[in-house]
């Protein structure tokens, strides 16, 4: 990589009384905040398999994509967002305006989310696109949320709504940052997860790290327009209903909450956080998922959801 | 990536008292040291531009190698390893065994370093093995190294010795981490910068970040035995020392201090540390290096080194 083009994107990070010693160093020395503990996470996207670049997605939104789904985690962690850095594998033809084009997505996200981009490694290849974000957070001691302490009787609540997440909005994620620390402050959460694979995948996943089962309610699942519009597209006997169950990348808190907690976060979640906050169902003992339908009885539900698929 | 899989990997990485909350959640909590910074670091690797998979590297020596050459980043800046996450693109024919391999580099580098594994972000997918590791590590506050402190009238030390390092140390590298540790309570350093891109070229970043120029003394420049053997067997009138200036990926400490500290760690670092100190020149005023011979002529000496190659 050229001196000059590394150069650049260093001009480009801002100033943060956090950083002790700021990128362009053998590493970054940064001033963690007293009393809390450090959350750390990481995500790497490849271009062919997570995105194809191209007018409908250029290496802005691949940037801007790269830190949102680290900042999810962070935030169903209920963790702040404190800094990040970034590997990236770039194209040898074209990559410095793809660098520059990541940066560009990547810088107005973090600084929106008080997030200071510590540094990165960025080499040049003549393989695709890969970039790579690992994401520090903070949290009080004993206050990060897990995915493992849903409990039976809690009612399980997801921000926002879900499905069809394909037509854009796996793209343009919004991490739920804000409304995490937001309830956090406020609220008491048992267990939490973002969805990234899929509403009721994500929801089995908690459900087995507790060690509960659940039973979801149909017809409370909140249905994103995304998901009606793509089951009237494609035709495939596939309703509304089973994209927002199935689909994934709607980067949605789902959390576990004692009933009063929830039903208050329902109540009051968009007043707070300026997103809306629904009980899709409840923790019960067992193993699996069930759906209620609107009749009351209940059948085991799959789950589904985008299962990493692997040869060995 | 199949879940069997991923929590095989995750049932390899030791419980640490450091984790509040282990990998295996959507991200790990560290309890971080108490009055102390945190450094970060962050190197990918790319099959084909850094190193070939094959009988002579085979994954466990590029698991090795990634996490390497981020705690040779933590020594440079004089700070203690903690913690390490790691991102993989596997090539999904084989990929299974490729993740057992890395791991089996990664793990017993991060246990001889104190260094603990927090988590990690496992994808498959159709192209060559990519790993990026990110490295956190602590020093006290004001206490990191950096490499805009060099000063003139600062003898420079470099640890062990250079060239040659394709021969097979380029792989089986080994950071420098307990000498930058025993040294930086033990001797006062103005700056560092670890060997990564080649002797001369790495100093000559280290004086321009300090606004300083340094004369090396040739003579004194040690080098290492495969400098030797590769100048004996290339035949293209390198010199070893040409390989020991120029070939990089030594890993090595080069350091910045006042002359009598420096005289004092040439003196006692073997003996402290198990690793030879050398002092090789000086920091003066100016701009750019020169060499200075055996009959104290001094000449230009242009910084020679691996600069990344990249077409914008």
């Amino acid at each position: 990589m050229e001196r000059s083009f590394v150069a650049d994107l260093l001009a480009r990070i801002p100033a943060d009384p956090r950083l002790e010693v700021p990128p362009g160093d053998d590493a970054a020395v940064l001033r963690p905040p007293a009393e809390r503990r450090t959350v750390v996470t990481v995500d790497m996207l490849m271009e062919g398999t997570d995105f194809v670049l191209g007018a409908e997605c250029p290496p802005r939104a691949v940037g801007h994509k790269a830190l949102a789904v680290n900042l999810s985690d962070l935030a169903a962690m209920a963790a702040r967002p404190e800094a990040a850095v970034v590997s990236v594998a770039l194209p040898r033809r074209g990559g410095d305006a793809i660098g520059r084009g990541l940066l560009d997505g990547i810088l107005p996200l973090a600084a929106a989310h008080g997030c200071v981009l510590a540094g990165g490694d960025t080499n040049a290849w003549d393989g695709p696109l890969v970039i790579s974000i690992t994401a520090l957070g903070s949290v009080p001691p004993g206050r990060a949320w897990r995915r493992d302490g849903a409990r039976v009787g809690d009612l399980l609540v997801v921000s926002g709504s879900c499905g069809g997440s394909l037509l854009g909005r796996h793209l343009a994620v919004t991490p739920r940052c804000r409304e995490a620390l937001a309830i956090a402050e406020r609220f008491e959460v048992h267990a939490a997860i973002d969805i990234s694979d899929g509403l009721s995948l994500d929801l089995v996943r908690m459900m087995e790290a507790s060690g509960t089962a659940a039973v979801i309610d149909l017809a409370a699942v909140p249905i994103h327009p995304d998901a009606v519009r793509m089951a009237a597209a494609a035709g495939d006997g596939r309703s509304p209903l089973d994209h927002a169950l199935g689909d994934g990348e709607d980067f949605e808190l789902l959390l576990a909450l004692p009933a009063a907690e929830a039903r208050r976060l329902a109540a009051e979640g968009r007043a707070l956080t300026g997103t809306a906050f629904s009980v899709i169902g409840e923790v019960v003992a067992g193993h699996g998922l069930a759906g209620r339908a609107a009749d009351g009885t209940t059948h085991p539900l799959a789950p589904r959801g985008y299962e990493h698929a692997f040869d060995g």
